[in-house]
């Protein structure tokens, strides 16, 4: 077995820190009880572990592959990818209404793990489905819905989000696909898609591209672009497939990572125009992928957790068989497997630390999500809104960072082996690398978390944040425990960091925009710093509480200690961006351009 | 032109920061003016520039193979090394007495900088051979060095290191390959060598391997191990090549990054023995190998700084053509190149200052090592000796893991085209991480600088180091100017962080044996940054008297603005370290083995 989902750490965190006990009291919520929440678990793991998980390594020696059009998935993700849609995890999280499940996002998050920790390549697919769901639930007529989603959540057919264009990445600004309006209310798209993830493959019937694209005679910018659906094959009155649409792929990238998650070019009408349908109102079609944009960010960044966790995994299993030299302390007289060896330990815990605290971060706002939708009181929904908005941008960025440095520690346990490919260390360093750029860079969500989350309210949400966190170091004072105050001290040194750069990114927003936004990524990085490190310490805090109730396990032992770990090792790195980010931004800004 | 070597910095920084205007009147370095070490570097440049370089991506694309025991370079590497060779630079400071130049460590410090940054696989190959002629300097027979050395100048044959075997990595103590005495007063070789860069091709006539076994009867552990030369070709009384020795390749490594550099298993004495000489004394090998390792450890922290440079060089290129949003203050009104953009010139300085601070803690420890060979002072010479030793474990630790942080942001400046190979800021990603694990993982330089370096001494060099750093910051002060004021205050913190982590070092080696161990990493990454940021304001002090004579260029003014920097971005990561080493074992070692 390659791969452990950690149901037991899912269902701790889901349970203790981020409501799942209360869930199933709020209307429309009923079946998330934590019994469900257990099975579902479990049985996702299973698939994941059993199915999923073995064709990683498969997928990167044999990525899909192209030719004369058309793309073919790496051999036994079809199979897997039926197994997949057939258990109902593709509709886990949509209505009931389209076939879906209809769970929680709390729920949903967990399994998102645990399928991109199997295979991040894979989970790609449904990931991209799940954003073309989305995008229609919220602007997608009754009849688009109708035919749309309910095949997708059947795994008939398949979704993707076609953005990017060879000018246009982060700016959208810069779409030119253009779309014409037909006499029978349709459009006619022409256009070429870059990046097109999954935009092509043989695993579906039909997929369903979700196009960014400017009508004629439509403003220029951002606010001049309409989202339209265009289905490979077009789609007939009784929902049969008819006529293979003018959307061709007419290559692939090859890629560092993720090699068997096909990256498509696709040309939209050069056998005289692409058949599309307008979603919602035209140019409001940024607003609209925007809705599915903030749910994929969500995912990318749980992407980050589960390839994190997975890199974790993959070195314990070989830092307890690998022998190598003896004990610094002298406690064996023969070599010893190097996880007896203090900075080998480091690593691990590091590599821990971080896949742990991101954890809860992402699944305390998965919880906050659904609360924002599901709980009974208007205030607390309001305040779950924009508690989970401020999350965002940290989920997204902090966490893809953070399996940057846990992919590369994953290698180095290794030593020499960790380079060889085979050995499988080497895949998730790669595959990482793509995490802190797609759906946003990492300077992207940093200019979210500084421009929307942080300056627009004056630094209000951000400082309703550190207000909880203060409340948290107040009862880690109060349990009068060695461990508790020591983590409650190290909390409120980076909370007063997050604090002093707070108010520097409102006071000078204004005044010196390039040298806030010199800070953004830095400021981004501190708070997710400082966030997963909350979240360990209430973790550190829920683990107490249940040993002393006498459940007294190696897992809550290790929560501690995980906890104590994130609180030395981790957090007070907040002080170092700080620093440079109160400031710092005086040289990096006089720099001449010609000088670099 | 992909790349450019720097030319101009690495003179500013060994004629500012290193000694290099001094050097030539010592004995046996007359030849190393200041004009003649710009002569050889752009000599040097020009060649790399203009014909290694462009192999760089060639190699990654069509890598070294292997077919029945042989192994074929990369198409254009055989003519690149012929050119290389013919123009001396194997030989540019070994002794002429052999063929060699005879110039200073200090020039060919600069220019093993330029050959890696060009092509890190190509230069394993000068590299390992460079260690081989080292260690028959040190502990070769007359004869030996006579037979040996000068076809290795020549670029004839080539040399290896062979040390690990598949149960012995970094504890050599565990090496089981023997060595039969014969009649004739040489040994037969029998054994498995793993990873043993350059280990077979078709570069050369003939391979010097220079390999670590016991003979029957030594004692256990590292002191029964003894180096024995066992060449490719037994060399015939002329000089000429008679049989082919018992040494097979067995196959080559598939790995992530430095592909065009053939990873070799070696099989000795399959057939009835590797015919192999002693080198030095029996049993003495593992010392004689570890003059060898030290050249070789500084050589790959130079590997980091030359992809780092690299990967810089790349970036700021792709930063100036990529035109994407328009800037935050609002000073352009259409999408501009993004360089313009405050995170992208972040990053860009980022890369820029860690391989400026690095290339000068390199070059600067080079002139300590030749002033430790010939200065005519004891006292100095006796004094650089120190600190050179100290430098070692810095310049590899350091600057091969500032590598990985480097390319890491060379691949993110490049956004979504960064992850695709074609590209080229991937490839410097993936070669970079063998770098912070070969010749010693980074852990094992930290053990040697907190073990050998540290505590050994009670902290003296360390803290005679200190002393240096606190010189500095008493000159930035006096010279009352707003920026170098800044960086003293960011120098004197870091400084003290360094101190207080030795304090802790020194107190509790005894006692406390894993937490100081656990904290060796941190420490190493501490003493690193301090060291390049301390260098770093020594160059900030020399550029700014260099303007002040009148010789303004942008050159002196990115040095300021980078030093800087440096001093405001990457200095004060140095607190978070201190957190983290002192008091912050505890948790880790709490750990339950089984609850990993």
């Amino acid at each position: 077995m390659t791969y452990r989902a950690p149901v037991q750490d899912a269902l701790f965190v889901m349970q203790e820190l981020a409501g799942l006990g209360q869930m199933y009291q709020w209307e429309g919520c009923e079946d998330a009880t934590p019994e469900t929440a257990q099975a579902v678990l479990e049985e996702c793991a299973r698939l994941n572990e059993e199915v999923i998980a073995p064709l990683n390594w498969t997928g990167d020696v044999q990525p899909s592959s192209f030719e004369a059009g058309q793309v073919r998935a790496t051999p036994g993700f079809q199979d897997a990818f039926r197994q997949y849609t057939a258990g109902g995890w593709q509709g886990l999280h949509h209505p009931s209404a389209y076939g879906g499940q209809g769970l929680p996002k709390l729920i949903h998050a967990a399994c998102t793990e645990f399928v991109n920790a199997a295979n991040t390549s894979f989970a790609l697919c449904p990931l991209l489905t799940d954003g073309a769901i989305e995008a229609l639930l919220t602007a997608g007529s009754e009849a688009q819905k109708a035919c749309y989603i309910p095949p997708m959540i059947e795994g008939r057919w398949t979704g993707t989000m076609n953005l990017t264009e060879p000018q246009a990445g982060s700016d959208l600004s810069l779409v030119r696909t253009r779309a014409e309006p037909q006499p029978d209310g349709s459009y006619k798209l022409f256009g070429t898609k870059i990046f097109i993830t999954w935009g092509e493959h043989d695993m579906a019937e039909n997929i369903v591209h979700l196009v960014l694209a400017r009508v004629a005679g439509a403003p220029e910018g951002v606010k001049g672009i309409s989202l339209f659906i265009c289905p490979k094959f077009l789609v007939q009155a009784d929902g049969s497939l008819g006529a293979r649409n003018d959307v061709q792929c007419v290559s692939i990238e090859h890629k560092m990572g993720i090699k068997a998650s096909p990256t498509a070019v696709l040309q939209f009408g050069d056998g005289g125009g692409a058949v599309g349908y307008l979603v919602g109102e035209e140019n409001r079609g940024l607003e609209y992928m925007f809705v599915m944009m903030n749910a994929a960010r969500f995912g990318v960044g749980v992407q980050g957790i589960a390839v994190a966790d997975r890199a974790y995994q993959r070195a314990v299993r070989y830092a307890h068989d690998r022998v190598q030299s003896r004990p610094v302390d002298g406690s064996m007289s023969k070599a010893a497997p190097i996880i007896h060896h203090p900075d080998v330990r480091r690593m691990l815990m590091t590599m821990r630390a971080l896949s742990e605290g991101c954890r809860a971060m992402a699944l305390v706002a998965a919880g906050a999500h659904d609360a924002a939708h599901a709980h009974p009181d208007a205030e607390v929904r309001r305040d779950s809104q924009a508690f989970y908005e401020f999350m965002v941008p940290l989920i997204k960025g902090y966490s893809t960072e953070m399996s940057l440095e846990v992919t590369s520690l994953g290698v180095q346990v290794h030593g020499g082996m960790g380079f060889i490919e085979e050995t499988g260390a080497a895949q998730h360093y790669r595959d990482a690398k793509i995490l802190t750029i797609y759906e946003g860079t990492t300077a992207i969500q940093a200019n979210d978390l500084v421009g929307r989350k942080t300056v627009r309210d004056g630094g209000a949400q951000a400082k309703a944040l550190a207000a909880q966190v203060a409340a948290t170091e107040a009862e880690l004072l109060a349990r009068e425990d060695a461990q508790a105050r020591a983590v409650a001290h190290r909390l409120a040194a980076a909370r007063e960091d997050f604090l002093a750069v707070v108010d520097f990114m409102v006071a000078q927003s204004r005044s010196q925009p390039n040298a806030v936004y010199a800070g953004s990524v830095p400021y981004l990085m501190l708070a997710g710093n400082l966030v997963a490190g909350w979240q360990m310490a209430r973790a550190l805090l829920a683990a107490q509480a249940a040993a002393s109730r006498g459940e007294g396990t190696n897992f809550l032992t290790a929560k501690v200690l995980t906890a104590c770990f994130y609180a030395d090792h981790v957090l007070p790195r907040t002080r170092g961006w700080r620093e440079a980010i109160v400031g710092g931004a005086e040289a990096l800004l006089a720099m001449p351009l010609e000088a670099f």
